[in-house]
């Protein structure tokens, strides 16, 4: 029966790849609705996941345009990230220096329910963390490691006031971690669920709950009436450890995990959580200093829902529930079934009520499992198959994506009505609308993020680019009106009206409030300093010119530092800087920052360096050459700049 | 002066910031012009090197959507290029690993001067070298390293039938290098241009010019009856080291060199050429074993100018020309003279006939300077400032990038009237034209890439992206129809009409024709191989498991390798592998393919891997453990799949 399943599946997908492209609106309306004329501006920023990449993409819409790329989880030698110094702390781990992670789920700030515009938050899967990003500078300024996870997918959602961000662990790993077999699972294998608060000067995890080893998946924080509540689903109930694409599918029902976060406080400042040890790092950059740092932590709170009643209870949903999606009241809580055809949608006015008079089908390690049918609201009959992921319109309409069936359902909220149906190419996972996620959506259009590609594009070998598509939703009907490639693999993405965010986009770093231990303000200011092999180079630069630009002195086997101060105050003028042979990648060091290039020069010579981001008329010209003399040496150290 | 000119040069650009958006054509004209409705295909694809990214992006025209990022020079985490054991030796040099490079010109591989669509080249500039990317599968199998040269900035442009690429060292270096003053640069500091034989199975160099120390910013090659010579530009003739803003825009005219390279082939084959030491690696993808190697080189062939009469001339050209672009017919030799207001053209025939009657102005080292006068075919007057870069179309008319002055102006070849100008914005760099270096131009869109950004797009913060602005040139006068931001600097770009590429791109990797070392073709060949603390695990993937899935008797300390072959064969059906904690990159193995995952286990406990590439309906599901002991522990090392 499961592998029939499977094969069903598999071939579902196949079939599509030849799918014909009567999708396509060559006219002049859809054309029209897609384009931004030179110089004028995108109306939303979409913010979509790389996925695989590590990073956040910002795209403009309804352009479809890529503005940036962030990095956030993996090395960036385009932009130095994770190979100066300043950044390197920003990607250490317990388990050490970590260059990529598996990039999911950005989540934009909010303010009453509704997005605000200060930062995004998005998770890293591989080894369980969570960034936030400033969106006055677009930069990624903490990284959180998450504890006792394993696959950190539930992530980041956010409370309605961003007081906390959640993580949710995919595959349950031994709680703490220890050496046992694998055939333990059932015995030794639990979740935990996460809760970060968030204040503006850093992250730190508040509270643990230890659950039962299911795979937690998805996540979704209550609104108005269910602030306070956030909820998890569930999959792999069969807890399996092996061929889960099998194993992982018995079961007609898992759950959706409903968790009272304020109740959880109120154990909390009870004294009710216990301290378990967990090794996990919180790094943190700072605009002030343009500097990360690390910091280790070695416990973490933990509640035991057998200890806290009312903390957490299990709602019964079909069929390995993948996104759960809260409507704009906060009263419908949708549970996107992945191997049903059907959406199942709860009720959360139901829940209180069920909950209220106790009225349970079981419990499973201290948590009470609701009966289906109390709180049940109601069940939309699709039409299609492998509903993955809900969001809303700003007029009780709903759109969920079916995967297998591969097509957009737009159905009412309350009557449970289908009202559209429309074509994905192909096979799509996460949808996006601008704040459909929130209280207050603002619709228009709807962002489809497709897992296989084929034919959309030209072809690029035998990768391709993922693929969104875009849909104009203002109409009764959806109508699809571009298709643009994606870096990396968008999972999900959020959007944001431009000017929230563009308001307060900054321009520069202002050289006077620059920190930094090793910044100088001035050209008169550069110097050389060694102490043993350590060698720390002071410079600057300004159109068009290093100082200093020659440099000797230098020698094999020291251990250099430039410390690159960029003294323009000018919008958009960094530069770079790069060393012949250099084991590194560039510095790219915006207006006012100053970066640190380390470099262990190799053999004996002279080396140019230079700008690395063209400035001006004379950017080729500006450079410069270090000269590298044999250990042992007797060079001195000298510089200069405009001497001959 | 040359402080007055700067501060002119400076200003000149920010006036431009305010811009206005004038250029902007809202109309359904141009909307339905960019727009390439969803299903429907490009009409180019656009080749733009990532400049300080290290990588080449590959852009549809004329809808401007980014189609892939293909890793160079740079370590990519979402692809794994530079992590796994496969790519590493990729970004091997005389240097040791180096992740990063600053790569500027993608120039597509040609037959009878017309692109071919087998390849695409670019340079390296920072550690000198050229990359090879086979457009089969868009990927890099080549990367040779170019030894006696700093800035490899005037290559990789090719030869009439891709007989060559060449390279140019934009900072003159001691060649070979020592340990000297650098105010010794005039007596110890000298050029070199590289011709790099291109043949299928490899790169490697025929040979370098040693040429005096002055900075060789670009180059391309002759075409048609201008076939077997390559041109090069200089500035720095005054050989400065030291703040070259203004020292090295001192002297009126700078040079373009000319160089006879089948005479150079004579030379090589009577012997003329000395063997100087020089370290450099050559490194090799090959498709086949899915691996890359790297091979040691230590010596280059030298050839001298003044061993070598009618090798290498020197055409006079005001002033620190930067592109020298050749046209069509391959008669003209654009200089572009970025300190002046004026294009410079010379003739071929003028050349070949002052090189006839021996009319030398002057010769240095070896090399005779031809008279200005004696070579100029024509001046464009230009009435812009600062030109850059010229392409052509197929209808005679010549299109040259003005940084100053921020325009794109087009003119007439042989009658150098200005037909048109176009404002761009801001302070554009190279143009490009599909076919607009080659023979057979396919003209209709002109590109402009420009090098400030400013109020473009939607604010980023202090960083933004880069800007290219597309022009349909199909007209008497260009028309300004779409900007699109870019990813890194693009500093130069190629165009081929899509149906040259596509035709012969590939959808996967046979398996039957893997040849890696550890690749197994079939579930029952899946076995782990421990030697002493070398362990290798040989894995598969297909939809959706992994197999082993279940793997126990991994010890810290182990170096293991993990062996992933993807036994997918459909299109468009790649598997990732990552794993908790590791210290490294994910794989993401494209169908048919093997790659390699080194990890080293930091502490004992159950870790999971998974797919990080979402692959099917049940990819949440494709995952699995393994159980990691302590040093010295007697778990005992087995493996599964399905078995409880």
């Amino acid at each position: 029966m499961a592998t029939l399943l499977l094969v069903f599946l598999v071939s579902a997908c196949n079939q599509q790849s030849g799918g014909d492209k009567a999708g396509a609106l060559g006219s002049g309306d859809a054309a029209s609705k897609v384009y931004v004329a030179p110089g004028e501006y995108d109306e939303f920023y979409a913010f979509l996941s790389g996925g695989f990449s590590g990073q956040m993409s910002v795209y403009g819409l309804p352009s479809g345009r890529l503005l940036k790329i962030i990095p956030v989880f993996a090395q960036d030698a385009e932009k130095g990230w994770g190979y100066n110094e300043e950044t390197k702390p920003m990607l250490n781990t317990s388990y050490g220096f970590v260059p990529w992670d598996d990039a999911h789920h950005p989540e934009l700030s909010q303010t009453n329910g509704v997005p605000d515009g200060r930062w995004v938050f998005i998770n890293g899967n591989n080894t369980p963390r969570i960034a936030r990003i400033d969106l006055t500078t677009f930069e990624t300024t903490d990284i959180i490691e998450i504890p006792n996870s394993g696959g950190n997918h539930s992530s980041p959602f956010t409370t309605e006031n961003t007081e906390y961000v959640v993580a949710g662990t995919r595959f349950s790993v031994p709680f703490p971690q220890k050496d046992v077999a694998i055939s333990s699972y059932k015995e030794n294998f639990k979740g935990a669920l996460s809760f970060i608060k968030v204040e503006e000067e850093g992250l730190d995890i508040a509270f643990q709950i230890l659950v039962p080893g299911y795979d937690y998946d998805l996540a979704h924080s209550g609104k108005g009436k269910s602030h306070g509540w956030t909820f998890f689903t569930t999959y792999n109930t069969e807890e399996s450890h092996t061929l889960k694409e099998v194993n992982a599918s018995q079961n007609d029902k898992d759950f959706i995990a409903a968790v009272n976060w304020k109740k959880a406080e109120e154990y909390l400042s009870q004294g009710k959580a216990k301290d378990f040890p967990a090794e996990y790092l919180v790094n943190r950059y700072d605009e002030s200093t343009h500097t990360a740092t690390s910091t280790k932590h070695e416990t973490v709170k933990v509640l035991i829902p057998s200890e806290c009643p009312g903390l957490i209870y299990y709602l019964p949903t079909p069929k390995s529930p993948h996104g759960v999606d809260v409507d704009p009241t906060g009263e419908y809580i949708v549970g996107n079934g992945k191997l049903s055809a059907d959406l199942t949608i709860h009720s959360f006015d139901k829940m209180m009520a069920a909950i209220e008079s106790q009225s349970f089908d079981d419990e499973i390690d201290g948590i009470p499992v609701l009966k289906f049918e109390d709180v049940l609201a109601g069940t939309v009959q699709s039409g299609g198959l492998g509903p993955l992921h809900t969001e809303f319109d700003a007029n009780g309409n709903a759109y969920t994506t079916f995967f297998i069936s591969s097509e957009v359902v737009k159905w009412k909220v309350g009557t449970w009505e289908v009202l559209d149906r429309a074509p994905c190419y192909y096979s799509v996972g996460h949808l996006m609308i601008p704040g459909g996620d929130s209280k207050k959506p603002w619709g228009k259009y709807l962002v489809a993020m497709n897992k296989i590609t084929k034919d959309r594009y030209l072809p690029t070998g035998p990768e391709m680019n993922h693929s969104a598509q875009l849909f104009d939703i203002s109409g009764d009907k959806m109508q699809l009106i571009l298709d643009f490639p994606t870096v990396g693999e968008p999972h999900y993405a959020q959007g944001i009206a431009a000017d929230v965010v563009m308001q307060n986009s900054k321009k520069i770093y202002p050289l006077n409030e620059n920190n930094h231990a090793h910044a100088i303000k001035n050209e008169s200011e550069v110097k050389i300093v060694r102490e043993g092999d350590v060698v720390r180079i002071y410079m600057t630069s300004i159109r068009s010119h290093f100082a200093p630009d020659n440099i000797e002195g230098i020698k094999v086997g020291d251990k250099v530092y430039i410390h690159l101060t960029n003294l323009e105050q000018d919008w958009d003028t960094p530069h770079g800087l790069s060393v012949l042979g250099a084991r590194n990648a560039e510095l790219l060091v915006m207006p006012g920052q100053t970066e640190t290039l380390y470099w262990e020069p190799q053999r004996p010579g002279v080396y140019p360096f230079y700008c690395t981001d063209f400035c001006s008329a004379l950017h080729q010209e500006m450079q410069g050459y270090i000269r590298v003399s044999a250990k042992g040496s007797n060079t001195e150290l000298k510089w200069s700049v405009g001497e001959d």
